[in-house]
């Protein structure tokens, strides 16, 4: 917030949704990073293997997700548009797997909000941008 | 294409155009990564702002897409498909402006073919999915 | 930090340390994120490129130290050490760089501000895993 | 290769060992993130954490290397030299632990010589700045 408060010019969008949104997206990836080592480290770790493999996907769409919609300068609606939808997709799938391993594991519980969370601050931003 | 060949499960999408994006993602992302340097030591770097930008962007969505694309166990076709048609959304933008500097550098030049090539192979694997 | 303290095993180093240090290398690499983009909108471009860069560098290795050092199963005290160490480095340079435009940007202000807070924990953390 | 050739500056460093290194640090992140994904897919995947572990590592922290050896404006050697020295403690261990599954898995045989490979070229890479 204090960075985007020291923005030169203009924000393309509005400046407390575009906040929540990059809070949301950094929370999401390093709690999806968090969550496949913590899956790694579980004996039944051979039921976990699809949160695990939907965990990376999610981290790493979430880190290239906050760097590009971080970037104002020269904003590209089409571009922003199309990665938050996929950021959104992913999130999605990802939230339902960790779900499905809530009640065993505290771990899968977090990481499903984070996600949950961060779906919900990526479709708002895509509106924000129409 | 070593390390296709030695998964241990049947491929997911067809090994050959599977390859090709790979190699392409990681072509593009490398690309727009050194262009986004080139531009920085040139003399009319306040022309190239968009460019800068758009490439930053581009390498950073390209390192995601080869990462998810290249994640076969539990493979999600939901995901994979918005993420690469995000990457050739912005692949297509990216090559556009860095073809309006091809002329007067040979980097941009270079950069727009990379983009070029990316965005194909990435709507061919999204073909290759559905 | 709720990770954290969901994590199943018991964590290698102190997770006090641990979780001021993934918070400052995440704030890091977003207000590093967000400098580029800032001195990429100033008039003066030129005089900020040097800054750009060891933004650029230090988001990457901020990005890839948060990953390496979340990551707590068989963790390996080699591999952290010699990365926090280059992270310290890349934050001081860019730490350095970032305060001569402080007084002239306040984005600049901030970024140095977030860098030193990065160096100093990345050492402390290198310090309690000895 | 012809990006580096199209650098509009002279490079920092002999033009043929740092496209050997560029191509050795994506050539050992493609297959680690490869790796991570086969050793997911395996029976014996309880086996593998500690090589899905630090393949993770191996990958996010090439990924870094190669982005921030490949800016060659206002290049800054020491923190070049530092990460060179993290990329290739990484890879050094990275491919011990491969190594030690090579003979049952042909992807962590493929995925050893990926990591010998890259730590080999970040050290002469290191030799070439001094």
């Amino acid at each position: 917030m204090q960075m985007l408060n020291a923005y030169p010019r203009t924000l393309n969008v509005d400046a407390g949704v575009l906040a929540t949104t990059i809070d949301a997206l950094n929370d999401c990836a390093q709690a999806c990073t968090a969550d496949v080592d913590d899956d790694l480290s579980e004996r039944n770790v051979t039921e976990l293997i699809k949160c695990i493999r939907l965990c990376l996907d999610c981290a790493d769409v979430c880190t290239a997700t906050v760097r590009v919609t971080s970037r104002q300068t020269e904003f590209d609606p089409n571009v922003a548009t199309s990665l938050l939808q996929a950021c959104a997709t992913i999130c999605r799938s990802c939230g339902d797997e960790c779900e499905r391993h809530a009640q065993m594991h505290e771990h899968c519980r977090v990481c499903a909000e984070a996600c949950r969370r961060c779906e919900k601050a990526c479709r708002e931003l895509v509106g924000a941008i129409k």
